[in-house]
């Protein structure tokens, strides 16, 4: 079975935005991967299809309402085993652990929040996973959703033919990865580490793990902290 | 001055995507910031417009050749002062003050990877800066580089209007931010706390700053050991 991805929204157009292009466009043509929309909207009750309302206790910005979000939620889930995310700044930070995890599975349903925040209520009685992809804020849950899935799509099988078998990736082993060299052999009067030149593969071998130890330590020791 | 995005890239297509939409998407319309694509391939010197190579040393993958991205970078920043921006896995994790420094310069000159990774001689003799938008691998540089440009063009003067004055965000002050409730006052049998229905103001910013502080305390321990 393919990874099914639904996105909670009041954007539907964004989607599938760069995810439309090169391979995992082609890998959503195969079917390989679906994804489709839903109008948060759709589910509110006036005239207006008003979704947000004013914080309570005051203050800037616009708070998405409980209940209508929630029938949103149950309409997108209802018969459904798939994991509800909401992306948000305030979430656990995602990692390539989770991606894959989440590749595993049969998909996600994924509510894109807007405006100052979504009511907590609706966090807690629907059990929604907070993602975040990052420490900054960004216009909305939009761009987030279509990061995850651009992480989660590459890594689905077939859909980068064979470009990942024996590939080091950043991350593999709390480490980032060695830095890359190719022709031509002098650049601007740089020339490519002789080793890699050298033809001996294990000293290829452990030239890249200490340069990707040494990376990590000066760039990123938190990693290896982990 | 407006903020003027360059992005290098092999899949100009891919932009402006989803900050095309919404109020990105009105702002750059108004010419509140601008975007141009550079297809890195131009700078290629053969008829199949080769741009990468396999790596020195072996392994799987290809590597973004140094000469070709070097024609590219110095042609699109001539006579500019614009950072120049690498978006990459290995790169110095973003920031929010990073993303506020960036906007509040002239723009940036953003080169998104692609393969296995890019010749290192040409990060180092252009001094490009390494941006990582999180721990997790992407498909290319192009999707961060939009979750970047996101992250930079809603903070920009003008772009969101007035919706951002005197709005508490995550990561201010190392803080998430706390939770938030809007009508109805009752879902499901949960009521919104009483105290921010009080009408005490003081009270509110204290119950707000202690939940902000619980929650940090709670998810994210290593934004306060910054």
């Amino acid at each position: 079975m393919s990874f099914r991805a639904t996105i909670l929204t009041l954007y539907p157009d964004m989607f599938p935005g760069h995810l439309g292009h090169s391979l995992s466009g082609k890998a959503l043509e195969r079917g390989q991967w679906s994804l489709d929309t839903v109008q948060i909207r759709d589910f509110a009750e006036d005239k207006h299809r008003t979704v947000d309302d004013t914080p309570a206790g005051g203050g800037a910005g616009m708070v998405l309402r409980a209940d209508i979000l929630a029938k949103a939620i149950d309409n997108a889930s209802a018969g459904d085993d798939r994991p509800r995310l909401l992306m948000s700044p305030r979430g656990k930070p995602l990692t390539q652990e989770r991606v894959r995890e989440l590749a595993d599975g049969p998909g996600a349903i994924i509510v894109c929040g807007r405006f100052e925040g979504v009511d907590q209520r609706v966090i807690d009685g629907r059990q929604l996973e907070e993602v975040s992809i990052g420490d900054y804020i960004l216009s909305g849950g939009e761009p987030a959703a279509l990061i995850l899935l651009d992480a989660i799509v590459r890594i689905l099988p077939g859909v980068m033919g064979n470009d990942l078998s024996g590939v080091h990736e950043s991350f593999e082993g709390g480490l980032l990865e060695h830095p890359h060299y190719t022709r031509p052999p002098v650049f601007e009067g740089q020339e490519i580490p002789a080793v890699l030149t050298s033809g001996h593969h294990g000293d290829i071998a452990k030239w890249r793990e200490a340069e990707a130890k040494r990376l990590t330590l000066e760039r990123r020791p938190d990693l290896q902290r982990r």
